[in-house]
C-alpha cells in the first residue's frame, strides 16, 4: 500500500465497523460491580482487570506520600508485529484496531493485541487473528520476544510480551481486511501524524532489534548499567496495594471515582458497541487523565553523536522501582499548584522549546482499551550546555538511542513513554 | 600469594581473630523481637533484616501452595571485588572473613561485602575497608555492576549489587591483614575446595564479562530469551508476604520457629562474639535448612559445544516469578515423603551419577551471615542423549555457558545458585 492510499483505506475500515462508545456511571457497569469487603472494582468472572488501590511512600522527591486508584492486569498479554519480506524489503503487518479509549477510535495496532482472556477466549468471542504465528512454536522466527512495563502510573506492575516476529518470504499470509503491510519508513511517516500509531504498535517498533552503530558513547555500556544500578538501588520506596476503599483523598460518586481537587485521572465507566472486536457490545471501566501530557527527551549530539538524557524515575506500579524515561514526562496541570522549584526539571523547556530546536513533535494516545483520551505531546528537542549540561542533576544521565535500543532486549529498563520516542529514532521519524 | 601459601596464611587469619558462635533461644537474643501485632521478628532499630511470613499459590507442580518464614532485606548491599594487574596478570582482592553460618567460620570473601547498614555505619562499628573503590566515583574502573537475586526459598525479593571494579595497575592499593590478592586460576583451584570461597565471592565471580566464544548454540540469544519470557509468561503465580503469626503449619517454640515435621528448615538464633566485624558482639537469627542440597547443572556436548540444561525455576521469594536454575536444585530430605513422580525431574542422576561423569564436585556454603550450615553439594554432570534429551521436559531448555555469562550482566536471570556454578566455568574451575 502507498503512503497515500493509508487514509482511504482507514477511511474505508472505519466506515465498515459499527463502534459507538458512551459514558455510563461506575455503578451501572454491566458484569462490573464494587466488591463489598474492599471496594475494587471488579469483573464478575474476576478475570480482564480490576481497578484496586495502591499507598505510595518514597524517600525522596516533592511528594512523597500519597494513595491512588491503579489498575490490576496479572495476565501477560501479546503484542505482536508479524513481518515478511516484499521485493526484498521488510513490511510489517498492522492492524487498523478500534478502542474505546481513543479519541479518534480506529488507530493502528500490532498484527496481535491480544490478553490472554483474549486469546484464550474468555470473552465468549471471536478467535484472535493471526495469533498461531505467535503463540505456536516454530511458524515464524522470533527476533524479538521480552516482557516489557506499561504506564506505572496507572498500572500495578503490568507486563506485556513485545514481539516480532518474522516469516519466510515464501510463506504465503492471507490479508484479512482490517490489515495491511508497511514498511519501516511508511510506519515513520505515520509516526508524524496525531494519534494513529497506536501505543502497542510503538512500543513494539521500539524494540525492533537495531544494528549498533560503531560510534562513541559519554559512558561505557558498563558504566551505563552500573548508574542504573546506583540509581535503582538508592531509593527507599514503600509501595503496596490497598482496598480501593481505603484510597484517601478520591471519592466514588454515581458516576466517577476522582479527587476533589479534580487532579491526575478520574476513573470513568463506558459502554461500547463493536463489530469489529471478539465481542459486539460491552461495559467498562476507563482511566481518563486530566489534560494533555508532555514527553520529550532533550538530546545534544557528544563528540558528533547524538545522546539523549535519560531519567531514572521511579513510577509507583512499577515492578522494581525505577526505569529510564524521558527527560520529561509529567502532566502540566499536575505540578501548577507547587512552587516552581518542585516542579519537574526541564519541563519548562519541553513546554515552550525554540521552535528551530524541535525535531520531532507529534501527539500520540496512550493504551486505548484501558484509558480514555488519554494523550500525550511527544518531542525530540535538540538542546546545549546552557540547558542540559555534560554533568546533569542526579537521577538524569546521558546515553546514546543505540544504548538504550540495547537495553529494550531485557524488560524493565526502558518506560513505556521512552519507547514510544524510540520507536520514532526506529523508523526514522526523527533524524537526531 | 602462591596457592600453596593459602592455608597457612588462612589458619594465620583465624588465629588473628577471636571467633566464637553459641547458639541462643529466639527470645533471648539481644536487640531482637518477636513484633505483638504480627509476630515478626525484627530487630529494635528496625534495620537489618526481619524474619516474616509468605504465602504462596502456584498453578503448577507437586506442591501448590504452602506458608512458610521468609527473611526480608530491603536494602540493597554491595558485593564488590577489586582488581589489579601485578606483572601483566589481574588479580583479584579477596578477604578472609568469619561469618556465623559457615562451618568453618572463616571463609573467602569479596573485597567487601556490606548492606547499607553496614556501611552507614549503623552498627557502630568501624568502617569498610576499601568501600571508597565501589561506593565513591570515579576511583576504578567499573566492569560489572549488577542487582542479582539470591535465595529465593529463604529471601523475600533480596537483591546485592554485584560488582567488579579495576584500579590501575599504578595505584597503590595498602594491603591489610585480611585481604590477599590472587588470580583467576587461583580462584578456580580454590573453588575445587569445599567450604572455602564464599558464597558472595562466587556470584561476583560469575558476573565477570566473559570474552564471548564464536560458538553456535542450539538456540538463538533471541530464542532463548524468547523462551525464558514464554517460562516467565505462562506461570499463575499469586505471592504475597504475611505476618509470621499466621503461617501455618510452623511453630514458634522456645529456641526455633520450625515445622512440626522438621522438613525445610528451621529459624534458630546465635549469640556471636568477633574480633574481626565491624562490632564485637551480637545476637541475629539465621535460617538453618535441615540436610544437605544439591545442585547439579546436567550438560551435553551438542556440536562439539556445551551446553548446560538450566531450569527455568519458580521460587516464591523472586521480584519477578523465576529464574534460569541449575538442572537440579533440591535439598532431597524434602522430596522423600512425595511419590516418586512428584520429585523433581534428573534428581536421581544428581544423586548418584557415574563417577566417570562428574567433571566438577564440591561443597559450597550459602550466605554464612543468614544461613547456619546451608550446605549443598555442587556438580557438573556430563550425560547423553539417553539421560537428558534435545527437547527436555517443559520449564527446561538448553544453553551454553556463554550465554548464561551474558545474560548475568543483567538481573533476575540467572539465580544464585546457577552462578556459583558459573563462577567454576570463569574461573577453570571446571572444563567442559
Amino acid at each position: 500500500m502507498r503512503t497515500g492510499e493509508i487514509d482511504d483505506w482507514l477511511a474505508g475500515r472505519a466506515r465498515a465497523h459499527r463502534f459507538r462508545v458512551e459514558r455510563r456511571p461506575l455503578g451501572a457497569l454491566d458484569g462490573w460491580s464494587f466488591a463489598d469487603d474492599t471496594g475494587n472494582l471488579v469483573h464478575h468472572t474476576g478475570r480482564f482487570f480490576s481497578v484496586e488501590g495502591l499507598t505510595a511512600t518514597l524517600g525522596e522527591g516533592a511528594v512523597r506520600s500519597w494513595q491512588q486508584p491503579v489498575i490490576r492486569q496479572p495476565e501477560v498479554g501479546i503484542l505482536g508485529i508479524l513481518a515478511k519480506e516484499f521485493d526484498g524489503v521488510l513490511h510489517f503487518l498492522l492492524q487498523a484496531k478500534m478502542e474505546p479509549g481513543n479519541r479518534n477510535l480506529l488507530q493502528l495496532s500490532p498484527t496481535v493485541q491480544a490478553t490472554r482472556s483474549n486469546y484464550s477466549t474468555v470473552h465468549g468471542g471471536s478467535k484472535v487473528k493471526y495469533l498461531e504465528y505467535f503463540a505456536g512454536a516454530g511458524r515464524a522466527r522470533v527476533h524479538t520476544d521480552v516482557l516489557q512495563s506499561e504506564h506505572g502510573s496507572w498500572f500495578y506492575r503490568k507486563a506485556n510480551r513485545n514481539m516480532l516476529v518474522e516469516v519466510d518470504s515464501s510463506t504465503e499470509i492471507p490479508l484479512d481486511d482490517d490489515f495491511c503491510w508497511l514498511t519501516l519508513g511508511q510506519l515513520g511517516e505515520l509516526l508524524h501524524r496525531d494519534n494513529l500509531v497506536n501505543m502497542d504498535a510503538r512500543t513494539v517498533i521500539a524494540c525492533f532489534p537495531q544494528p549498533r552503530p560503531a560510534t562513541v558513547a559519554l559512558l561505557t555500556d558498563a558504566e551505563l548499567r552500573s548508574w542504573f544500578t546506583v540509581e535503582r538501588s538508592r531509593h527507599d520506596v514503600d509501595i503496596r496495594p490497598i482496598p480501593l476503599d481505603e484510597v484517601e483523598g478520591w471519592q466514588r460518586g454515581e458516576n466517577t471515582v476522582e479527587r476533589a481537587d479534580g487532579r491526575y485521572f478520574r476513573v470513568v465507566g463506558v459502554r461500547v458497541e463493536a463489530g469489529s472486536r471478539e465481542v459486539s457490545a460491552w461495559d467498562q471501566p476507563l482511566f481518563e487523565p486530566v489534560g494533555t501530557g508532555v514527553t520529550a527527551f532533550l538530546y545534544r549530539r557528544l563528540g558528533g553523536v547524538p545522546h539523549l538524557l535519560v531519567n531514572a524515575k521511579v513510577e509507583a506500579g512499577f515492578l522494581d522501582t525505577l526505569e529510564l524515561a524521558p527527560t520529561v514526562q509529567a502532566n502540566p496541570g499536575n505540578w501548577r499548584h507547587l512552587p516552581a522549584e518542585d516542579r519537574p526539571p526541564f519541563l519548562d523547556l519541553a513546554l515552550n522549546p525554540p521552535s528551530d530546536r524541535v525535531r520531532y513533535a507529534a501527539t500520540h494516545s496512550e493504551e486505548g482499551g484501558r484509558f480514555l483520551n488519554a494523550e500525550s505531546r511527544y518531542l525530540f528537542i535538540e538542546t546545549d550546555e546552557s540547558q542540559t549540561p555534560l554533568q546533569p542533576p542526579p537521577g538524569y544521565q546521558w546515553a546514546t538511542p543505540g544504548q538504550l535500543g540495547a537495553l529494550t532486549a531485557h524488560g524493565h529498563y526502558v518506560n513505556v513513554q521512552a519507547r514510544t520516542l524510540l520507536s520514532c529514532v526506529n523508523t526514522g521519524a526523527v533524524q537526531l
